[in-house]
Formats: structure tokens, sequence, C-alpha cells
């Protein structure tokens, strides 16, 4: 049965309230007033991120179960907090939905949304409903913190810093790769194939993100959301400086093809440059991988084999556009 | 000529880099990192707030010039902020647009929304852009500050205190009512012509909700945004109180219906409670009008001609449901 808005706030009101005791403190005042109220402290900053997450070109609803696009639309934001070496602390959520579309998939949606806010002890402290014209669209803002200053920027990479990225890249857009192969395909969704898992349920690298900021090992940092060639190039248009990426050096698994490594989106691994000879190989159990060197050159490059050719930013295709 | 997302980024970023030079020393860093940082004070609380504007919900094209829409979009919020008593400080717009729209329309779109930015000394501060699948979507949050728990909430209303609403009601909503009477109806918008122009243009009442917190004359306090039957029902609702209103107080222009006056919606007026006894007859130009008393009995009603009936919730018809 579908909901009216009125239903769906009430919805999104009783579910928000059921959020973990960790940042209550932080949202003085939640959904239910004209704005929430946040409670900042002494000596920190503000972080805000949006992120739009619009069906068809970052989901779709017949392969992704309302879960996965709940928990994906508030991914995003959560990753771009980690970049900066920020604490998430409340989100909001702009909802538009059909008019038809079904209870069940806006309470799995919340589902989704909720268990990945409370993981990340991250309220529920507003938004927006809406009656969608076409699909359904998820506006998903995050507020964070971090100490006054201290935000891992994308300009501060320079030339001999060496590059780094967490984990390993590709995972994402194969199974994105596989579902646009053979659209019809349902995935068995088990926590178990941990590759599968990273394409509908990813999860932001909040504290290795932190501690990079606090131990003052990154110059540079920026979340692998539309691709490592495209973000890369992001961090050298900021930084006024180039990149040299070793293509034998990009962690990815035996089964991820090398242009999906460089160019796939919607990992949410981190992204850094260090002038520090001491990052640790591994860091929370997450491998932290030197790929390459930034350059005063302003050019991003790829060495592969011997032969250096630029890396063009061939970055994360709307699903809409391909 | 359409425009590709990356021109658009463009765009915003150099239209939001003009801004005025008093709200940046509280943005540090705006569009072009994973996150805006945004400095709070010491003892001040940060208000948030959200609102979705769609085309053929919100706005139309056919009706709406880009500059209004713009302003339109942006003042839903800037109202919210100033409704707590608070100032607003930084704004994010989250803008997704159809593949063919033209580059005029969105510089309009643009125009109008970075004019009022200045006017009330908000920072563009970040945002994200998609295409949309179908009409313009924009995402509007605005960022606020107020003093650490004085901000007027909808719930702080007591039976006897006295209830208040700012300027006139029903303007915007009979300049819709003429546009769905004759949809084809071109206005010539001039400022001279003033309930025309509260439709198009309307404006936040900031310093005088920011005045009224100073003065500790509101007990609670919500804008006019669904119309003064919905929101005098939620601060009931937030308050566990209810509310008497006479018919014959509340302000309108003699060519609006008293219906539209209590139903009609985006006039953006504040609507307060004062247990004081010395809340002014103006403040700041601005005409404060007392229509009615909060009550213990949980019900909103209206004596119209000595008669007393329930105000049932009339508000804000989305311009897609009627």
């Amino acid at each position: 049965m579908p909901l009216s808005e009125r239903e769906i706030i009430e919805r999104i009101r009783r579910a928000a309230k059921k959020r973990g005791p960790g940042s209550l403190s932080r949202v003085v005042a939640g959904i239910g007033d004209d704005c929430s109220i946040v409670r900042s402290k002494h000596g920190e900053d503000v972080l805000v991120t949006t992120d739009f997450s619009l069906e068809g070109m970052h989901f779709r609803r017949e392969w992704h179960p309302p879960e996965s696009v709940g928990h994906r639309c508030l991914v995003r934001g959560l990753s771009d907090i980690s970049a900066m070496g920020g604490e998430p602390v409340a989100a909001f959520l702009s909802l538009a939905l059909p008019a038809k579309l079904e209870q069940k998939w806006v309470d799995g949606f919340l589902r989704g949304f909720l268990t990945l806010a409370r993981k990340f002890n991250v309220s529920l402290a507003g938004g927006d409903t809406a009656e969608s014209p076409a699909g359904v669209l998820a506006d998903v803002m995050v507020l964070g913190s971090v100490p006054s200053g201290k935000a891992i920027l994308r300009s501060g990479a320079r030339p001999g810093d060496q590059i780094y990225v967490t984990g390993s890249l590709g995972d994402s857009a194969s199974v994105l790769k596989a579902l646009f192969a053979n659209p019809k395909r349902k995935f068995r969704l088990e926590r178990s194939n941990a590759q599968l898992w990273r394409h509908f349920f990813p999860e932001p690298r909040t504290t290795l993100g932190r501690f990079l900021r606090e131990k003052k090992l990154a110059s540079a940092m920026i979340d692998v959301s539309d691709g490592l060639s495209t973000d890369l190039g992001h961090i050298c248009d900021e930084s006024r400086c180039g990149a040299e990426v070793e293509a034998a050096a990009v962690p990815h698994q035996r089964s991820v093809d090398l242009k999906l490594a460089l160019n796939g989106g919607d990992d949410y691994e981190l992204l850094f440059t260090s002038a520090s000879t001491s990052v640790p190989e591994s860091i929370g159990g997450i491998k932290v991988t030197r790929i390459g060197e930034v350059t005063r050159r302003r050019k991003v490059s790829i060495i592969e084999n011997g032969r250096i050719t630029e890396l063009k930013p061939g970055g994360w295709q709307h699903f809409g556009s391909r």
C-alpha cells in the first residue's frame, strides 16, 4: 500500500528515534521543528557534505534491494566526512518517492539507511519528503566534526609526496559490469561473498581516515567514489601538481580488471598523499598500498610495463549515461 | 546549449566565489573538496534545515522565471532558520537538471539563488549536481547559528499565551490561484506590484525572528510555509495544546480571500506565541497582529461571527496534487 507524505514523515521520525545513545547528546533537536539543532563543541569545525542519489542514475530498483539503496545513499556522505579525517555526527535525508511506491520498499530503505547510521553512531536528525515525478530521489546531507583547522584537504599534496590507497579497488564496478552484461541476473547477497557485498553494502573508512589525521600522515586525501583516475585528478587539480601511478602497484583482486580498478567508482577507499616515510602497510586490518608519487609536472600519468602514458579521468559513469 | 555536469559545477563554483565578505570568515572551505568546512563559534548551536523544490510540485517552468525558482528554493531554508530566531550562515545546493536544459536557464536560476543569498549574507558553500530523469530538482540545505540553547522551538507554547502573526497572509496563494485559473497568463513582474512580487520573490523574516529571540518575546515559533491552519497545528502538536483563532483578526489584504489567508502557504511570515504583554504592534516596519490564544483543550478552533468551529489543517497543496 502506498504511503501518504504524512505517514512517511511519521515513519522516518519513529525510525530516527531508535538511534544509538552516542550521538544523541550532539543533536539537541531533530525532526519535528523548523530546523534541527546540532550542538558544536569548542575547537571543532563543522563538516558538511551532500549527495544526490537518483533512481536510474545511482541505483536501479530492479538491481538493488531497498536496504542496499538506503545504505548506499548514506555511505557516500559518511565516506566524504572520512576523507577529511572527520567524524560523522548527523545525517539529513530528503526523500522524494513516487506516489505508488509500496510501504514495504520504504521500510526496507529506512532499515538499510538506519542500520548503517547506527553502526557509525550517526543520528538521522532531519530532512524533507516530497512526491517524486519520476522514481526514487534521495538527497543525503551528512554533518561531521573535525578539530578546528585539522581537516585533510585535497589541496595539500606536494611534489615528492608518495601516493597511497587503502584496501582494493574495482570490486564495486565489477559487480556493476556483471549487472550491465546481464540485467536480469539476481545475486544472492551474502556477507561471505565479499566482492558482491562491497557493491551493495560498501563501508566508509572512517576509523582509518581519523587515524591518518591524528598521526599527521596525510598531506591530501579524497575518497575513491568516482574512480582512482578521476579522484587522483581532483587532488592534483586542487594541489596544483601532477602524479605518476605505477600500474603494477594498484591493488585489486585477481578477478578484477586493472581498468576497473583504475576507473571504477563506488569503492569508498581512501586515496591520500604523504610526505612521511612511516606510513604503515596496514591500518586497523586494512591494507595501505603505495601506488605512486606526486610530481611537479601537472599531469597525471601511469607507468605500465616501463611505458609512461597519460592517465585520463575515466571515472564513474552514471548508470543512466552508459 | 545544454551544459555538462562539469560545466554546471564550474559555473556554481565561480558564482559562489563572488560572495559577500561577511560570511566568508565562517566558511573555511567551500566547493572543491569532499566536504565544506564551517567554523562554529563557541556558545553557538548549529541549525540545519533542508527543503526539496521539485518542478511540477513546487514550481512550474512555464510560470516561474528561473530567477524566481532559484530565489524560492533558497527562501524556504532561510525562513526556517528565521523561525528559530537564528542567523543563516551557509547554503548547500543539490541540483539535478534535465539533460537538455538551456544554459540560460541555469544562469538565471543561479542569479536568483545568489542574489537572495548575498542579501542575507549567506555563502553558497557546497552541494551536488546530477542529471535529472524528469524536470528540475533542487534540494537546498541551509546552515544557521543561534546562541546555544536559545533557539525558539515549536514546542514552547503554553495555555494562555497569545498567538501572533507577522505581515499579512494569503498573498502568495492568491497569485497561485490566479495562475491555476488561467495557466497561460503571463504576469509582468514589477517590484511595485507587492502581492505579485511576494509570490515570485518572497523574503524571510530574519531580522524580525532574531528580534523576538533577543527580546525573549516568543514562547514558540514557526514560519507560515504550509498555511496558517497547518502550521498552527504543528505548534499545537509539538506543544501539546490547542488554539483559538479569531477570524476577524487574521491579517490579509482586502483582495485576498480569508480562506486563502488561513490555508495558503508560501508567505514566509512568522507565527508565534507569547506570554509577554509587551509584543510591539510593529517590528522593523513589519506589522505584528494578535490573532488568538493558546488553549489547554487540544483542538485548533476558529471563531467567526460568534460561532466557533474546528480549524482543520487545510494547508499548502503541492501544485501536482491539485
